[in-house]
């Protein structure tokens, strides 16, 4: 059945780039589209996965509805649920993939339900730091459980960029919201990326958080460990690093790449020069 | 590089299928997912088309946005157009592929950013009927100009079912609205479609509006021209049988079975009995 040129297609070790929901949309989703563009013009193959966080609090709020998040997760009831579909896999994944086409690129904007791209079953209540002692229902949120991989390599070897927004479905179609780091993340690790690039809003691992010049380059599994705890880093890139560091314990992923408001080439030379424009973080 | 498997599957004849807002969602929604499931499962090859009207009329409403539509057309701005990219390629089209997955379907939304998967261009602006003698600029609206055949092929070959929401993109990846039973119409003439089904909230054509026991079960052109011209067909019909009539003017598609709010099993009776559920329209 197979090609030689489909197997090399199949096996090639995407690049996964996430946009979290602060940066998607504007000039940041525009400069990472052309980097993408550039990146499939060089070979390799891409997988975006979006958020959408900051857009379905402002529309929960348009609608009247109240968002409730505790621990930083969205309570998501059924109502939040039509919003997540609407602002993530309708709004933002529509405009992020009419950038990329803009840039030349062929993406296939994808969500849970399209044949469980993003695969995940409804999480069990439980107790989450900062949601007091007793289990949270967060409701209709998801844990993955895995990945179409058969759509993805289908649409990857075709040269289309699959967009993800970070909304999956149970083997019933159910659709349930998840996280898009944590999708990127577990993304990364079953298709053993070459490399997972994160695009926030700061400019990668800050000594400073005031202070854009004092970004760590480049650091190895054992000295982010020690940033964490010497106190060198603080604040929310404490669990972003965390995060980052169990995806590089498995070894299948070869470097992760925090960078922050990226212009046009920002991407593309970060991936050939770890630590040119963000914080590189490999496993050693 | 072609397999007979694939030669077949490219040349297969498709089945289009396309729900109206007014319908999809709901029970019409899951009996058509059964349906479809049943089809693909006697090797059909099917892809499904769908709106959203009511349900962005709805959102715009909730949202504090007045509609204008004239002509039966949505003049559609930037913020109509987030409406529309919320509710058809998020909440309708995420729901849609939900009911699929359930009926044991694998099912891949699209939107026209999905590399121009519905491909358009913005509509000049036009004197119409009922919009007075001016010509009317609706602005984000597109003419379409196209499909991508090769996304839907691939898509198809591999078993997966599209469901193609009523947006179309130009070249520049600029979104734009379309009607959804344009699109309808216009796929199922350029793929050739074997049948299309357009699945309403009315069963069919009927003599009588208010008795759906005095359907029209089968017609052929000629007889829908005469149906029209002497005042059997009435009302909102008119211009559904006329587009109807010219999509088989060119005698690329088999039939066009205009059906009700249908029940499971009724979309596969009717397709291997014309008539049996709908009315059934065939160029002779």
């Amino acid at each position: 059945m197979s090609s030689p040129r489909a197997e090399t297609a199949h096996e090639q070790r995407p690049i996964i780039i996430k946009l979290g929901g602060e940066v998607v949309g504007g000039p940041v989703g525009a400069a990472v589209a052309a980097d993408v563009a550039a990146l499939v013009g060089q070979g390799e193959r891409v997988i975006v996965v979006h958020g959408g966080g900051p857009q379905a609090t402002a529309l929960q709020k348009a609608l009247g509805q109240e968002p409730k998040i505790v621990g930083g997760r969205r309570i998501t009831d059924a109502d939040t649920l039509d919003v997540m579909k609407m602002v993530v896999a309708g709004k933002v994944n529509v405009d992020l993939c009419g950038q990329l086409m803009a840039a030349g690129c062929k993406p296939v904007g994808l969500h849970g339900a399209s044949s469980a791209a993003v695969r995940g079953t409804k999480r069990p209540p439980r107790v989450v730091s900062g949601g007091g002692p007793d289990p949270i229902d967060f409701g209709l949120v998801g844990d993955i459980t895995g990945f179409n991989r058969e759509l993805l390599d289908l649409l990857g070897f075709a040269g289309y960029v699959p967009v993800l927004a970070c909304l999956a479905a149970d083997d019933h179609g159910q659709v349930l919201n998840v996280n898009a780091d944590i999708v990127a993340n577990q993304l990364a690790s079953a298709l053993a990326a070459s490399a997972l690039v994160l695009v926030t809003s700061t400019a990668g691992v800050l000594r400073d958080v005031k202070d854009p010049g004092s970004r760590l380059r480049r650091l190895t599994v054992a000295e982010a460990r020690a940033a964490i705890a010497d106190g060198t880093v603080t604040g929310g890139m404490i669990p972003k690093l965390e995060e980052s560091i169990a995806v590089l314990a498995d070894g299948r992923v070869g470097a992760i790449h925090i960078v922050g408001a990226i212009g046009v080439g920002d991407l593309v030379r970060e991936l050939g020069d770890p630590g040119a424009c963000g914080t590189a973080l490999m496993s050693a």
